[in-house]
């Protein structure tokens, strides 16, 4: 089950000045940082809220770290943007059946790792009306196990 | 100051089948339906989560009611998909004055009417990396006065 908004996923060409902005113009802080070489990309985590269900909401910020990841592709068609949303979940292997039983195309046969440990899979825009979505379940809070 | 992610809008062409699809694929509810002659838009406000201020986190799900609003233009451009985030703060007023002071473009003199007789204003997507970005108040919770 979807409990929370787990994060807006915000695609930029320049974390530093992106991060800048976000920080000096809402007050809001980083959370955290890293590298995913999987995904191509490296972001920045701002907490904005606490959710009902003991996680958290988050701004995720994006730049490609190479330009054949899918960031870095959806840059060049879109420029800067919302680039996915993402639904927080205790069991993103079940909700992911879930979904692809119900005829939406999972794009990972199982999922992989995203932001702090999480577990991650997306779901096709064109099955979302036009939304790329990602469902994540946290590593330290749901899923200690993983 | 800005204390959660209030909600994201989507724009859709066809509001039944996309409240369809979210209700049937994840299981979200619809919270609230209205139309908004002043943005030429009929929504779907889906509530996914409450928010550690009190406050709580949507889905908005919009369809234009004439082609001449922003929300028509923006899809026959873009088709559909995410078209604005919205965080929430107690004071409206207050903070798209801030943010207009560190030389955001706010695109309305005054909050206006939005969801759920909230009140709002949007900042200049070009000023913030590319993302319509709304601010809002909500009624009921937050500002009764109004």
């Amino acid at each position: 089950m979807l409990t929370r908004i787990d994060h807006i996923g915000i695609a930029c060409f320049d974390l530093e000045k992106t991060v800048e902005f976000y920080t000096s113009t809402y007050g809001f802080s980083v959370f955290h940082t890293e590298i995913n070489e999987e995904q191509g990309v490296r972001e920045a985590m701002l907490k904005i809220n606490d959710t009902g269900d003991g996680g958290a909401s988050y701004l995720q910020l994006l730049e490609p770290v190479r330009e054949d990841s899918a960031v870095a592709k959806w840059l060049a068609k879109n420029g800067e943007g919302v680039h996915h949303i993402a639904f927080g979940t205790a069991d993103v292997d079940g909700d992911a059946e879930a979904v692809r039983d119900k005829g939406v195309r999972v794009l990972y046969d199982e999922p992989r790792r995203g932001s702090m440990g999480s577990r991650i899979t997306f779901l096709h825009p064109k099955d979302c009306h036009g939304v790329l979505t990602e469902l994540v379940t946290s590593a330290a809070v749901e899923s200690p196990e993983h």
